[in-house]
């Protein structure tokens, strides 16, 4: 438990990857270092990273950040990646989805961009 | 580590609801049981919920499922809650909403489903 300005509305991009060397997709060390490096980036503070790896078929990881969260899900069959980050206050998510997209280098992406704690 | 049938592709939604009550925004334990019971009426399987309680404003849970994963941020000083479920493969993440709404009961909420895994 720590007190935290627990900041509300923001924006959340999710990008879907594809062709990306399958190599990186099954690096279940590597990446941890890069959510880091990406946080960090975007003046975001990191709270926990947990990973969980599927045998020979890619990882899922789930960055809680004091802003929200990242996630990615691996798929190396598929040369593919699903990427979320989700950011509240003033911290800006592409930051670290540009971070993250320099580490894997897809060929192809998707990006969608959704405003977050809004009425409609 | 083990061995699962990673399906690819899916849907994912976003919920913004509004108008809950602050003791349900609140309650860090209880919610582990409606996501519980939530995975299961999907058929869906848990691997993992991680929580993050912020002192007093609310808490974050993320959980990784075998299909990809729930994540929840609650504001319980704006009465609100930060919703997402992305499964991939044959579940149906709206039964999970649907329950988890079930559960926190907002008199307003927005929703925004979008379909991954397939090139624009």
């Amino acid at each position: 438990m720590i007190s935290l300005n627990h900041e509300f509305s923001g924006t959340h991009i999710i990008c879907d990857a594809y062709e990306v060397q399958e190599t990186l997709l099954v690096d279940y060390n590597k990446i941890e270092s890069i959510i880091k490096e990406s946080v960090s980036k975007a003046g975001a503070s990191l709270i926990k990273i947990i990973k969980y790896s599927f045998n020979k078929s890619g990882f899922t990881l789930v960055a809680l950040l004091k802003e929200s969260h990242i996630s990615l899900h691996t798929y190396p069959e598929r040369n593919a990646i699903f990427i979320d980050v989700f950011t509240c206050g003033r911290v800006d998510p592409s930051i670290i989805i540009n971070n993250i997209l320099d580490y894997y280098k897809p060929l192809r992406h998707n990006l969608t961009t959704i405003k977050r704690g809004f009425y409609k």
